[in-house]
């Protein structure tokens, strides 16, 4: 066994013991009944290795961390000129302020806020039709991922479609300025969809490694991306990736990471491993309650910070 | 000659040869005054190998980059009860902006905006004499950065004292709030003296080598912080040294780094060096223009970003 | 001719002669095309006595000013539960800021914000078809006019049905906090459609009148609205009639008033009389700027301030 | 006994019986002590007539009422050009909010909340000594009044400069943006000491009847002011008077008026009286709660809101 499989079920282990989990989302009926219990693990270094534990099979809605990939898509379409939508400082507001909106002409502050990966899915959707754009996202995240059981969960999709107002109201406002170039139930369409792949630790550490390889496909060996792009989309999970709790996930973790509110968090060892995390438990942030002790823990006992060992 | 000391020349070179140049702060004469066309970059590493050129030698004005340092010995005397007066995340905001101060109680946002200095300040003090506060500091500058000649420059300490209206709105604000312990004019008063502590690029590297280090001293390998600490605090140099331009800075450079309005730039390669660059001229985000660009120019020849290779 | 016959000429002659006419709104076609040059004055007394100038019998678009009678019709239905879903204060924003919705979770400051009359138009709609609502709100402007000749302009409903975006925005954010209670789509038609409502100075002072004369009809004399009910609609009409203008408005003019992007004001000094101004030139704060003018002639000659003469 | 002089003392008995005083506020010593039982209200007719009941002779401090009687003076002084210091729009905000000066580069919305007053102040003082406006302001109350006995409660403004860190923080901000132009300590000194002033009903009344006579003096008939600038006055006390709760006053009450802190309120009735009225329990938003129900059944009973009969 080695020292990092050893680690990650050390781990699994402590966290399945933890009486404090969190809280579930409860906005929407699909996230409000999953096992609060439940706990995944999946480690990839950068040669192929994996180490797994606790539900490290089960898939869960990846949510906001679909964000890194679209981020990773857009850039491939648009290049740079998608900076000209989007900007890439931290907001210093939670997920869905439409605060800064208004005081910043409609150009949301980084993609991964929901307004900035609304703008970057209308970059994807360009003219399209919205299921084109999103068999487009499944592709690519099959592609990465190597595995053909990436899909979307219809019912989360439809739920949040339903309920999504605050959504609708950031993409209205960036339509006003002239932000998104296509029809506003088109793009919150297909966001709302690709928030909606459902994905299990495995198949997510997997489809993140590209980022932690110098953008270089973990199968083919093929280039996802150049090496300055991943440097670069890491950056902005470092100062981006966690809304208004990005600062404290790199005081404590110190990696990249994006979290999404069905409790997964990917995070990135630039040369290192790509680490997929799954604790349904919400802190007050939203962000994974126990998927942010576990990478602490791990980081620690790694000594993988990117801030010093 | 080594590698490192190569890049170091070529950068200056190249440096020295840019028309654009940014434009010197000019809210106080001393800082006005300084010559745009100077540039000094200075890289020691972990072993004490120095590279230096350009004006490496000249000394000048830190002014915010003296922010770090305030926050090492604040967390030296109160620990994480420091955190209990000052946050660390992100402000999303101006370097002076006071707004985020209202909507939050008086808790500035992180150590490195001017508030949250302000405050960290507040907690060396505590009780003490302002001039017993500042000779604490100066005399922690001269130890890490191993030389006795860093000085506080009096006339630029005199010059913000009369004119720093809106960091004396910020510390009132504050002390409104209980914030701040000492009386205002105290506090203010050691803030805009450590602030006018001048020192060239040489002892500016040599002084930040620790957070390079695992916290340890250069010279006496003593620990001047646990490994935990040097981590942390480059975490929060990463994700807030910026100010509203620490994204740019990560998504560029890739490494933590603190900017000062003199022109000075203290950037770690955590494990590998300390990094001290400065070019007077600033960007129109209060940022060195040159020092920016230069630092983005090493990291990417020597592969020091933290986000990968 | 009685005084005020002759003060209304005056003032019409003087406004023709101008060559400051502001600019009208161009963000739809229909009231871009509309001639600068118009200008209409009618002012109805209390005993019903009409003095009028200018183009005041030309049809305009009223956009705003229907916020006067959409917020008198809700209240006539929800009596003072209106009050919880809209506030009574000045917002300090411009018209169709979003900000203040998302520090105060939904509720927004005064019914003439858009925020507000799109809130107070859900209140109207409430469960109903919306072809029925946007029915009564036309039959009850009829009433009020005397005239069953006002109507609503469709091509304009269209056309800011068609760009909405920023009312979208808003209606969808009070929607997410729960304050609007029908679909979306429904609240916002019937806004569109009664913003587009067509009327000349003369109707439109006419419906206003009932606000002048204790909240009693002006042809069969009835009870529109209890009296404290009428200098309350006008008490926020006076503090919330001009967005961010709302302060110069009473400075200068000294009645409450409430303005349309169409160029149009309603003003009511009461127990004297209505008064319709129409000039489709705005100012930079998107009010009337010749009907602002007019209006400050006309106080001060007639001494109808209402903080003395 | 007039009808006046009759409602006036049921007023005073039924505000007597109510068991909601509301809070005094404790902010300093010297009005935490104050008896919340207290109850004082005087109306000043144009003619002279005097019409008081309660603890119409108890000296109160006037606070921010004060701020009426300094802009008076400060126009006296500037004219216009005061305007370029201070706007006359209703801030949305809390008395003592800074975060409206950052949006609008250190120009207070109006002269009635603290940065505003502390603006006028400052142009009263206008390069005098401090000693010298606040005789020129005390004089200008006594005259005013018709009464030597006004005077400064030097224990109130002691404490007020002990503990006025959040005024210090406006006066400094505004100072950073070049909106003042005294020494920060004189124009504060002099803002900390006018609102400790101290009078009683029968002297506030007196001192505010030029405004509801077209700026005439009540005992001399000489111009305090022109016509339209009392009107203006009272326009800019009627939207701005109450902080946040302008325009909840203006809907419940329909009078410009002015409250303090210390529990007072000057209401004007143009054309018709003077009213002050002392209850120290504040309400929520800082305003004297029994004297904001006093008014709002006097106007009622005497048919006198500006709004309608």
């Amino acid at each position: 066994m080695t020292d990092i499989q050893r680690v990650v079920e050390e781990i699994a282990e402590e966290m399945r013991a933890r009486p404090d989990r969190g809280e579930v989302a409860t906005y929407i009926p699909e996230l409000a009944r999953v096992d609060v219990r439940q706990f995944g693990l999946a480690v990839i270094d950068t040669e192929g290795n994996v180490a797994a534990a606790g539900d490290c099979d089960v898939p869960f809605s990846i949510q906001s961390v679909s964000k890194v990939f679209t981020l990773t898509l857009a850039l491939g379409k648009a290049g740079d000129r998608l900076w000209k939508k989007v900007g890439r400082e931290p907001s210093g507001s939670a997920f869905n302020s439409i605060v800064q909106l208004e005081y910043e002409k409609g150009i949301p502050r980084n993609p991964f806020i929901n307004a900035g990966a609304i703008a970057v899915t209308d970059t994807i959707l360009s003219g399209h039709q919205p299921r084109e754009a999103l068999g487009e996202i499944v592709r690519f995240m099959r592609f990465l991922a190597d595995d053909q059981n990436v899909h979307i969960d219809e019912a989360v999709a439809a739920s949040e479609q339903r309920t999504g107002f605050r959504n609708a109201a950031l993409a209205n406002y960036m339509k006003a300025y002239g932000v998104l170039e296509n029809p506003v139930d088109f793009t919150l369409g297909v966001y709302f969809h690709h928030c909606a792949i459902a994905m299990n630790c495995r198949q997510l550490a997997m489809a993140g490694r590209f980022l932690a390889q110098r953008g270089k496909h973990p199968v083919t060996g093929l280039s996802v991306v150049p090496p300055e792009r991943a440097r670069r989309i890491n950056a902005v999970m470092l100062t981006c990736g966690h809304y208004d709790g990005s600062g404290e996930f790199a005081y404590r973790v110190g990696l990249p990471g994006k979290s999404g509110v069905g409790g997964g968090i990917l995070a990135i060892a630039p040369g290192k491993a790509s680490i997929a995390v799954w604790a349904p438990g919400l802190d007050a942030a939203g962000n994974s309650h126990l998927g942010r002790i576990a990478l602490e823990a791990l980081t620690r006992r790694l000594g993988w910070s990117i801030f010093g060992a």
